[in-house]
């Protein structure tokens, strides 16, 4: 895969290095500039659907240029399809940005947020984004790849339709824009409150609006997209008065009440509706700096302002990207890399940061936080994360905050058990979204990153309530065919679609909730729930060698095409990827399915084979970009099925393999990454690969050994020691493994302990350019 | 006026007596059952605007039968005129009930509320209040007066169509269900949450439901009607598990991400969306009870809980009533009178029963509430209240409160005054609305609140603060004609409509501001608002004798008739009436416009003039009903009107006046109200009359006397001290007041001072049949 080099992303990787560089040498404090290894912009273009703007390492601001000007639903009333590209509001191949939004998902796989877009403009006021009713041009503007800079916590553009250069940064909880404007008497700050990620025309349900004085406005928006009953608060802060300002109503129904007989629309200070538009008017010197702080709160307009003031109570812009950029330095700190090329550095450090962009912080400075329960709650003892694509990122990010963010994972749990208590359905998050749940994907995977953390001995959650709140979200019986799973010892396709993938992935979490069963010595639940994760024995059909829908009456679905993506069974996925997910019980897996000569040679086929375009056209997940022959790394279920070989008695196809998966499926380019990147999920496998292993089974405490694409790396643990991974020999062509050592003793078999990694120490790989077989 | 005695309120009422005699043995507390007298049907028909249901006295919760079956727009469109009479949700004259709501206002002229309206019903599901879809009947049910029983905290009838008896009653934030059903494997209790008083299709924002298990629900409503961003929480506790459960979503746009994927009308634990309406399904063996607790917050579904738990902690509905009833009794027993009839008697308690409805406390249990501002406060020493009618209420209900409920008036001065904190405008309320404001009417009469408390040395509340926010409002230029009228010295009516009306509340408020500086010693602001308080003199055409708007350009608008409502620069009101208001400088009017003889046949002639009915028929809130002559009573512009003889020497007119309005403008009986109660302020006209004195100027510590109505009241107010007010020789032709004293003391002239009246002691009018000349 993978295209031309990009001019520009190289010029910009310059010129952020070049920044980075000077800001450093004004600082006083030594860092290690590891920010200009990452480019944001990677995996913008087409289907990674990431994040490029400025945000503090899991920052609720994510605030970034959007570039979207498609409308949610074509003229004849269906979906738009490129709507999809635009998970994250920006697609690189654009010409126009039409603003900053504060809030936006990376990498994901269906969309939302995108909230409270800001524009600076000259001349005439313009208040229609794309296009005005009398046809004219919106306030966007034409911007060039030139003129755009994005790193760690920063991001710059020049709008070129205004000559105006924009630059943001932030802190966890404020947006920071810093506008160099040309001279004018019309200059205009624009705050779309209409606007959203998927502009999907009807997702507002409620905006609300009060100028508080001459440079303060306070606010919030509910909306009712991805995220159901959602609500954000916000004060905006100008550095300077504006001179007069105003709003407009996109409403059909205006029914306003005695407001009616106020003129609301010119300097009004109160505004409320379901689609409002606002601006604010300044009188701008030639390069005048008109700056805007933007506080977020998921509680309150006094929680919004709460923030700001703790968080950034000065205008120094300089500052406040050079300390949100050290905290990334620090981040990104926790594993120091020698790779074999600059551009692996680059990759991987790109992906690290990908890692850390989410889940969001979701609280005040105080710790008070909005529950699923639409209560405000104070976060005691952790502070609370939201942003959960369990689906996702169940199978490495959350393994890897094991690794390096311990604590940031414990508090993550400790949010999710919180969910869990405010849930009305008694459920661990599915996928936790801004005090929403939005049901996205299948599967409880929350319980196995309780699970995994309860393994790896991960922070201090109570593991008795762990336990209690898996179990019982196991049970709930209208949840996507649990009833039924519990019934017949399976999803029947006939009584819950999908019914494959939802067997083989309840399997596979109730042996995470076993394990922790185990930990806690709960023996019964142990044993109910290693019962269950049997489940995926009964759609083994014998008689095809595949994994296959099965009916409640016994029968397997008769016209069945293990190739197909689409009603088989299966969700995001075919037969041949999705079916070999047995991850807690590979060896017994391969047993099931023929031995390990049947499945090696699978998998050889799986790698290798030709596919037909009619399996691929109707897939937005599943991609060319994102395959292997029939393999698919651009989408989850098979992020596994690498390391399969590692139990065929071929470890070095594993090797080889993940070595071509990380070569030519991620990169330092734009359109390097080759799915969307999933909240991170993508690249914690990337990171962890380059690592040399791989948690092919969350809840287990041991790794997959792999291939290690990096010549060094220091991993720094919070429990104060270092893992030294080194490459011997290590070479684009010596991608296999003759022999692995920990502390100077030799690994036998695939498998590494996490236990044993965290106490530091030597973890040594020597590289060669033939097979071990 | 004032039609046939109505033999079901009779009836009513001798039930009322009745149970409440009996509830009385029961309780070991001696009670007087002052409630006995009370009818809270009065007012109910036509125009009157009362609400007839259960609640404490200043309740948030008001819990009432909802019989309107009226759509808010014609099928051209056009506004339906009926939806105005049904500003409380009930009309006497209806015959069919769609369910019990638990907010409703109490004889407002606009209105609003009506959240959450309960149903009880058997049979087959109809979840459509009017007609479903296939053009059935509704979930309505008929209902006969003969079997309503209405009473302080107490309401009750018997569904026809179900044969259910249906009880309310309610603590100050909780309301309380007693249904008596048929036996019945069809029992349901429908939770409508798309009903609004005035039922304007497009009012709803949005709802959300939590089934919390099987016997509580959790929820909120937000919605954008007269107060345009408007939530309410609630918790709801039924007395035994629901069955089953389901809801039904009545949106044109449901777009619901992932949330489509689950069957989520029947049995399904969250709901949400804009218009829903929820049922939950029961077995009910015959008069078998089911019961529903019904609690509100300001803040949250946390909020609600609280309060529940807090104000109602057990099943006991008779218990709730009777301390309800006790609430009342305490209140009502504040003044305790001998009157000329039974019917007086109850046309008295009623009346100050209609005093006490509102405003309403408006926190939770904890004193949190929903600020203006829309974040979340703690009333810190003391209660917070909405529902500030104050064009109506500033007039003579506030005044009462200071006479006999001067704790709860320094309450709600507090909360006028922490609502200006939050006020993005920094305005006192002109109409406080649950968190809103709804901007109704004009003025900025807040002040006069303040200063009539001020003036008479009640409450603690900050005398600066009140200061400052009454100079503040007083000067933001934007709320009508402010600023020209600061600019032009009275409001030009080429600048803002209703301009004399503006000119003469603004010059009558500025006065009540310049006594609050007096009283705190700022001379400066005191003589800038003395000079402001004496624009009506710029209105009045000296030419024609009458108050008539002005131009900027300093004329008179040419074509002008003063008997005209319409477009003669007036609200709801005519020159005659209104531009009389001029109650800080009677004196000077009276000279200005021609002297106390002139004046004297102006009223001679207002009192007595034949009305052409093309000035009548346009108008909402000035009926013949509430009219004598061209005088209307039924609004409250002329409320002073029959005291301005006391300045012409004739006070016997006023005495006659008076007794000759509360005989025929007020009564015991459902239609006995000549307009709308507007909140209690009708009602306090009538108390303060009936004890013989009103005040015509608040911000003055002086009554005006006028002619007693009752035998004997003895008015026991807060600070110990009792007044016992004697009408000797009092009888139904002996109106006129031939010498009253103070504790033996003659009163000269005709007012009396508030604060020589607190002292207690004994207030002696001596009655005759003729007037003292």
């Amino acid at each position: 895969m993978k295209p031309l080099l990009h001019c520009a992303v190289l010029l910009v990787l310059f010129i952020s290095c070049k920044n980075q560089k000077e800001k450093n040498s004004a600082n006083s404090v030594p860092v290690e500039n590891i920010c200009r290894f990452v480019n944001p912009l990677v995996g913008t273009s087409t289907m990674g659907h990431t994040f490029p703007g400025a945000t503090a390492p899991f920052g609720m601001v994510q605030l970034g240029p959007q570039t979207d000007m498609q409308p949610y639903f074509n003229a004849d009333g269906s979906y738009n399809k490129k709507t999809y590209e635009y998970c994250a509001g920006y697609q690189y191949r654009d010409t126009t940005i039409i603003g900053f939004a504060h809030t936006n998902f990376s990498g994901t796989g269906h969309s939302d947020l995108g909230d409270f877009l800001v524009m600076p403009t000259t001349g005439d006021l313009v208040l229609d984004p794309i296009k005005t009713d009398n046809g004219s041009k919106g306030f966007y503007s034409v911007f060039s790849h030139d003129n755009e800079n994005a790193a760690p916590g920063y991001y710059s553009v020049k709008l070129d339709d205004y000559s105006i250069n924009a630059e943001l940064t932030a802190s966890e909880r404020v947006g920071f824009h810093q506008y160099a404007f040309p001279e004018s008497d019309e200059a205009h700050i624009i705050l779309d409150l209409v606007y959203n990620v998927y502009h999907y025309e009807k997702k507002n349900v409620w905006t609300f609006l009060r100028v508080e004085n001459d440079s303060l406005v306070t606010g919030y928006r509910q909306t009712k997209g991805w995220g159901r009953t959602r609500k954000v608060f916000f004060a905006m802060q100008f550095s300077k008065p504006f001179k007069s300002y105003g709003h407009k109503k996109y409403d059909e129904d205006n029914y306003d009440g005695h407001y009616r007989y106020f003129n609301q629309e010119e300097n009004f200070p109160e505004m409320a509706g379901r689609n409002i538009r606002a601006y604010f008017n300044f009188d701008t010197a030639e390069n005048e700096k008109l700056k805007v702080k933007f506080a977020l709160s998921p509680v309150s307009m006094a929680g919004a302002l709460k923030n700001m003031a703790a968080e950034i109570p000065h205008w120094d812009f300089e500052k406040v990207k050079a300390e949100t950029q050290q905290k990334w330095n620090n981040e990104l700190a926790k594993i120091r890399v020698e790779s074999i090329s600059d551009e692996d550095k680059r990759t991987f450090y790109t992906a690290l940061y990908h890692t850390f962009l989410s889940p969001i912080v979701y609280e005040d400075v105080d710790g008070s936080y909005r529950g699923l329960d639409q209560n405000i709650h104070q976060s005691e003892g952790f502070t609370n994360y939201t942003i959960f694509s369990l689906w996702d990122t169940y199978r490495a990010l959350h393994p890897f905050f094991n690794l390096v963010q311990p604590s940031r994972n414990n508090d993550m749990i400790k949010s999710m058990l919180a969910h869990y208590d405010q849930s009305v359905h008694h459920m661990l998050p599915v996928w936790s979204h801004y005090a929403n749940e939005n049901w996205c994907m299948i599967g409880y995977h929350s319980t196995t990153v309780l699970a995994d953390a309860v393994v790896k001995g991960v922070g201090d959650f109570d593991r008795k309530c762990a336990l209690d709140a898996s179990v019982t979200t196991a049970k709930v019986s209208y949840f996507h065919g649990i009833g039924d799973y519990m019934k017949y010892g399976f999803v029947p396709e006939d009584k819950s679609s999908y019914s494959v993938s939802k067997t083989l992935e309840y399997a596979f979490d109730d042996w995470c909730i076993a394990q922790i069963a185990k930990n806690t010595g709960n023996a019964a639940v142990e044993n109910e729930f290693l019962e269950r994760s049997n489940a995926y024995k009964e759609v083994y059909d014998s008689t095809i060698g595949f994994m296959r829908p099965k009916y409640s009456n016994g029968e397997f679905k008769k016209e069945f095409d293990p190739l197909d993506t689409h009603g088989q069974g299966f969700i995001e996925g075919n037969a041949w990827n999705y079916g070999l997910y047995v991850p807690h019980q590979v060896e017994d897996m391969v047993q099931l399915m023929g031995g390990e000569k049947r499945l090696s040679g699978m998998l050889d086929s799986l790698f290798t084979m030709d596919l037909d375009d009619k399996y691929i056209e109707k897939n937005e997940d599943i991609t060319r970009d994102g395959m292997i022959g029939n393999y698919v790394h651009g989408n989850e279920p098979g992020h596994h099925i690498p390391f399969l070989y590692n139990y065929t008695g071929e470890p070095y196809k594993t090797q080889s393999r993940v070595r071509m998966i990380m070569k030519t499926m991620y990169g330092a380019e734009v359109n390097s990454l080759c799915g969307n990147d999933d909240a991170g999920q993508m690249s914690a496998w990337y990171i962890f690969n380059s690592l040399g292993f791989y948690p092919l089974a969350p809840g287990s405490e041991y790794y997959e050994l792999g291939s290690p694409s990096v010549k060094k790396a220091v991993v720094s643990f919070e429990n104060g020691k270092q893992l030294t991974i080194t490459a011997k020999n290590q070479s684009e062509q010596n991608v296999y493994v003759s022999k692995v050592t920990l502390n100077g003793k030799e690994i036998e078999g695939t498998k590494i302990s996490h236990l044993d990694l965290i106490k530091g120490g030597d973890l040594v790989f020597e590289m060669s350019d033939r097979a071990t077989k």
